[in-house]
């Protein structure tokens, strides 16, 4: 089998903290490029908050197949090497706050200017222009701004977060599509490009359903819904209880209505009025929720699940993380493995879920220490020998 | 200005029906491809669900740029035409249930016989291959499969889902990466691709912060936190109500911490041991939510907003989708454009989240009819003439 390696070749300097543009940055290393973490002396935020803490795993997932190194981008010293690593990179990656770059005095204009070829990748909350570029961004605040929480939760109740981090990740792999957009252009006008990719932006699109209720409904802000519908307008469409936990159903065709009336035996609704269409259902939905929930709720998840799709009806079991983690087909499929991690133990760590059919993906190597690769790097790419390694070191410009 | 149009020149064959993969050919055609969209004699989903119902807004937002041709697959002239548009695009995108396509006879394999530099793209709930491929796969029972709805919701209470369709998206943009990704390898190696995205793969990696309070924790699964940290270990992290509406505010460095307290006017608690550190924070977290709510609340949303962004401290105001559509920094930045659309009346269209700063972006065109392109496209690319179309309709080929 090939491998799945279509940046061989390629550098990529990722300024990347916490989760966004590191998401790139381990994309563009799965898919074969050389990713070198470029960290100050004390290593980007996520490192920083130990390495068996909350943080250690995130760290470690997005940190794959990196090589790390630290420089002070704040000496003068610092700001010429980098320059000189810029070069020979072909991406600069980063998600500071909008205009920390330009303070530095590596701006994307700048470092474009030294490497025409340069694809400048950065990624933010709202942007880097207009009127809201300087807003505090983080996965919750842009949850926030984007309407994903007013959308989330049950109505009359306060809004809700969606208990992950759709918009770090989210704002990460547009970053990503972004970056291999203008690597593609690159070969075809030999051009580089300066990408900014905001986080509201790219959340917005997930809005969908929600904002087709907003004006279906005459431009009237939707109700929260639960885990009904946004529109109100399907059903069977919720999360019903088990005897051991629950179960997610959907009939979005009456094919799957009258399939699911079948499997719970039931033959004798098929023609009843109240129910034998969607929009009839629609208007019933206390009636069929119960129905569905009083069937399912006599039941065990897993029969529930095995006979639903039997029936070719729309189901899925309500599964904890500690079952994802486990999940037989993500391992048979190669995008979860085990690794044995320092100072978690045996952890699961998830590959790229970009691959290509019949090649082999890139084994997982753990996270680099701190400048793990200052050496390495400086060396190769820059001819810095020993001694100029220590004097650099000295004057605390690189670790 | 130059236009962002990387991919002038390429054609897509986009099979895509509701939100994934029509999300991935709607990035190709803003980033510049012609996007073929080729659907059933009666249309893809979410478009015979109507045109001023609550699918049509997506369908608008997910089918700009795009071109109709309609194409019975299941007759023998219907493959031989696809096979034809086939030998002279570039990519074909779908994602029917796996195994449909084989069962048509134009699978994957098929198709790269006849164009070897075809990118095939599908994606799908689970994957192309595993125990799991014919699982049925929605957003909402991928939420339920992926954890996603485990880690959403108060603790004690029901799982609760998402309320926007995070799982089809990010299946979506997983699958323009990995076009692009296969396009820029095509340019130098000159080989194709096929691609298989899972959903279920795609949203892993956003459990970053739960699957850490999973491992930090001694292995054992988290309880829902509501709007607080994933693992209870940072505060203040949460929606807090004020006189008018709700605010998100965190604080993840003890500089917010110590910048809120100066906001709040509340400097005599800087120095005091029970909130000076993270850690003693998170130990006396109702104390600390209680003090940061009662000041919100005796405040309006703007003015906590306001106050919090001159003192750097990370905040937000919960906005419904009404006031996301009216977001002055996406109409100022070219992200959100108002259009007339002839069912909804005047609606607000986003552009692609991935553009290029200094780069003009692509305008708008409202979705093609049903088959509207059938002439040209069948003209243009396979030189049929009128005759030879009007057979091809009266055999129900075409329509």
């Amino acid at each position: 089998m090939t491998r799945t390696a279509a940046f061989e070749g390629l550098t990529v300097l990722d300024l990347g903290q916490i989760y966004n543009a590191p998401y790139a940055g381990f994309l563009m290393a799965n898919a074969g490029a050389r990713v070198i973490k470029v960290e100050s002396l004390i290593g980007e935020t996520l490192r920083s908050r130990g390495k068996s803490g909350s943080a250690a795993y995130a760290f470690t997932m997005l940190n794959q197949n990196k090589q790390s190194i630290t420089i002070d981008l704040k000496t003068d010293k610092g700001k010429a090497l980098f320059i000189d690593l810029v070069k020979q990179s072909d991406v600069v990656l980063e998600n500071f706050s909008p205009g920390t770059m330009e303070k530095l005095g590596l701006s994307a204009e700048t470092l474009r200017d030294v490497n025409p070829r340069l694809i400048y990748a950065a990624g933010s909350g709202y942007g880097q222009s207009g009127p809201q570029r300087d807003y505090l961004a983080m996965d919750i605040t842009v949850q926030a701004m984007s309407g994903i929480m007013s959308a989330t939760g049950i109505e009359g109740d306060p809004p809700l977060k969606s208990g992950v981090a759709l918009c770090d990740f989210l704002g990460g792999v547009h970053l990503y599509g972004a970056i291999t957009t203008a690597l593609f252009r690159r070969e075809r006008t030999g051009v580089g490009a300066t990408i900014d990719i905001a986080m509201q932006d790219a959340v917005f699109p997930v809005l969908a359903t929600v904002l087709g209720a907003y004006y279906s409904g005459g431009k009237k802000v939707p109700p929260r819904t639960g885990n009904k519908h946004s529109a109100l307008s399907v059903t069977p469409y919720d999360v019903y209880p088990t005897q051991d936990g629950y179960v997610s159903i959907i009939c979005i065709r009456n094919g799957h209505w009258n399939s699911l009336l079948k499997a719970m035996d039931r033959e004798d609704l098929l023609e009843d009025e109240r129910f034998n269409t969607m929009k009839a259902r629609a208007e019933e939905m206390d009636a069929v929720e119960d129905l569905v929930g009083t069937w399912t709720g006599a039941r065990k998840k897993q029969k529930v699940l095995e006979l639903l799709q039997a029936h070719a009806v729309p189901c899925a079991i309500v599964r904890n993380v500690e079952e994802v983690l486990d999940d037989e087909q993500m391992h048979y499929r190669g995008m979860l493995r085990r690794i044995e991690h320092p100072e978690l133990g045996e952890i699961v760590l998830p590959a790229s879920p970009i691959c290509f059919s019949g090649e082999e993906r890139i084994e997982s190597e753990l996270p680099p220490d701190l400048g793990q690769h200052n050496d390495l790097v400086f060396g190769e790419m820059l001819g810095l020998g020993e001694d100029e390694l220590e004097k650099l070191r000295g004057e605390g410009v690189i670790s």
